[in-house]
């Protein structure tokens, strides 16, 4: 089908979607969860075509790994789906109601987006996790995923129309573009027409090509390059224990820390343990010249500028001392993605300036950067973690799928 | 100046701008409002030069006249000003703020975007607008204006300039590019290194083009196709008065209606008396074949489905007779760009499903378009109506400029 087609048919179930009643949702997203066991079969059958041809190119094990399903893994997305049926309906809330001097009552109302795009890779839970939390939200979805997953991507999406169009609902809520091509994906970046916003979920590469190529607005998600930041007065043990939460619970994720950055005065207390501790881990330390003078024979290798700018997403964090909390803000303003940063600090004046003045989606003091996560934050199921400003920033919920628009009960009024 | 220098330069005045107090913007904007007054001689003698210049090119006498300045246009910028400095301040507020079951307390900030880009056209007074709500927000602005203007808008901004380097305060704050070549206001749209947000201001085709070529987040504002529809149980002389005030107001706004709709059934009583009245108020009529059938000597010019789509932002109305409500709800899905349409009717389950199913930044029931504006709104001055679902929609106001970022306080959590 060609993109036009998928376009407008996503137009005319957008007014289906936002028309379906809290019930009508929840009685599908149940439908959805249920086929998903029934039909595990033959997305298990087709997921073993994918995974058979990433094996024979030579794909790593760790993406190998992402792409694969098993029976529990399919029971995890169908709990996921039900998991969206039980959160509140974000859709038809109005807010601000007032009446104005001529009597017009004006009120906001939120409604859903219409017609959401979702361009992501190895995943095929992805597939199932998007078209919830855009049904959920009033929303009819497109989804774009990798040429890895496609074959179940479709066997998926497959079993989901079969039970949309068993409950008599128009099954093009959710479409699955097959053709995974790069041109068709340039594409539908530029269906402005038809597409209300358009989320990219993956690694840096896709997002940036999405955020150079789109004219659909973006929600720019997911690129960390975390912060912690050692203060003058922080209780040493606690700092310890958020660097290696922070940087080795699970480095492959964008709440991950990147960059460990010390109070000149902290620093000779702090680093030696610190260092020991991370390397009792596994980590890489790549330090500047006073790490490394600090700390001369534990093997650490001199930092470079670009490691300062560098996600890692591995075993590797960059150690910088700096002279105290403002030259920490300095740095984080320079190469943060605006992500998640913290202060560890027994300092009230330091841990607000840093609360104050440090301008990313989620800053804390105290605590470890990888709770920037909407169930930690208990929005429930999230959509991504958006690091721009525009519509949403953080972990976005349902709530990001939405928008308003107000509505205005008048008896005749006109303006003078 | 080059582009990456004023980037740079603004990136740095965000931080200033975020950091001054309510009162430290408030005295600021008094301060720019009096700077106006008494440098009114050099702005006016610059707006000379611009105004010459418009005449001698030939330039139609309505844009001549939206260029050009006088003591009262002055004191009307000024008195903007002032109006900024009394409303409350959106920025600071924390909301939805609450305890984890692990102890992090976390809330959401409001907090200034940064750098917010603005594009406009020919109207000077955009100028000191613009700057205002951005400086009332937290907010750096980068200006780009029309070539037009050039010489008023310098001699604005220098003498806010003045005014800011008086008050010892980074005038960066506001900064004007004075290349207004079509190529740096590309280059501008892909400056997504320092600018968080472009709003152009002005006509389609430089709303397509900034939409078309930017990569910073762009705000759409400002296409209005807006519909009237008058239902079956109208208030026949509710339903004129509604159509005379959307139309002929003020014919050249986005709140304006561009197309009336009847419905079949209201269609004979209604046409004849709203056509003399409409053309009483010297409207050209493009009607439909049945409207034209119903008021067959009253030169009506047949509608081409080009009008439908038509933003005529003059004394030109498209009519069309339809079948019922929902006829018009289809109709308005397909030609409307999203601004503000209403409908006119005695029944409350029509009016309920208008303002259900149209999806527009405003619906009305029983009154006209005219009023989608933020000061009618109740937001103070507004600084665009935004016509897309991203971050804002409808009359934007000073919250629109901001945006949230996520605060934590801990007392050692990590993640388990």
């Amino acid at each position: 089908m060609d993109l036009n087609t998928i376009g407008k048919r996503a137009k005319a179930a957008a007014r289906v979607a936002a028309s379906l009643t809290t019930g009508d949702k929840n009685e599908l997203l149940k439908a959805l969860a249920a086929s998903l066991i029934t039909e595990s079969k033959s997305i298990l059958a087709a997921n073993a075509v994918d995974v058979d041809k990433a094996v024979k190119a030579g794909t790593k094990a760790s993406l190998v790994d992402r792409l694969s399903l098993n029976k529990d893994r399919i029971e995890a997305m169908a709990d996921g789906l039900l998991q969206i049926s039980k959160l509140p309906d974000p859709i038809g809330e109005v807010i601000n109601m007032k009446t104005l001097p001529n009597g017009l009552i004006v009120g906001e109302k939120r409604v859903p987006m219409g017609v959401v795009g979702i361009i992501y890779e190895a995943r095929p839970n992805v597939t199932a996790d998007a078209f919830g939390l855009c049904l959920k939200s009033g929303n009819a979805v497109i989804l774009k995923g990798g040429s890895d997953a496609i074959n179940s991507n479709m066997a998926i999406v497959a079993a989901f129309k079969k039970t949309i169009e068993k409950m008599g609902i128009n099954s093009d809520l959710v479409q699955l573009i097959e053709d995974t091509s790069r041109e068709t994906a340039t594409a539908l970046m530029r269906l402005n027409e038809y597409i209300d916003v358009l989320i990219p979920r993956g690694g840096g590469g896709l997002i940036r090509s999405v955020v150079e190529n789109s004219t659909v607005p973006v929600i720019e998600t997911g690129v960390g390059n975390c912060h912690i930041y050692i203060d003058d007065t922080a209780d040493k043990q606690m700092g310890i224990d958020i660097i290696i939460n922070a940087k080795t619970q699970r480095p492959g994720v964008c709440n991950a820390a990147e960059t460990l950055l010390v109070s000149e005065k902290a620093a000779k207390a702090f680093l030696p343990d610190a260092i020991k501790a991370l390397k009792a881990k596994n980590v890489e330390i790549r330090g500047c010249e006073k790490t490394v003078n600090i700390c001369p024979d534990m093997g650490i290798r001199p930092a470079t500028e670009e490691d300062y700018y560098t996600e890692f997403l591995d075993y590797i964090l960059a150690v910088k001392v700096v002279g105290n909390v403002d030259e920490a803000i300095e740095h984080i303003a320079k190469y943060s993605t605006g992500h998640s940063e913290a202060i560890v600090t027994e300092s009230y004046t330091n841990a607000m300036k840093f609360l104050n003045e440090v301008d990313s989606a989620a800053v804390y003091v105290n605590a470890s950067t990888r709770f920037t996560d909407g169930n930690e934050f208990g929005f429930g199921a999230e959509i991504g973690i958006s690091t721009q400003k525009l519509h949403a920033r953080g972990p976005m919920g349902l709530k990001a799928l939405t928008t308003s628009k107000f509505i205005i009960y008048g008896n005749g009024q006109i303006r003078g």
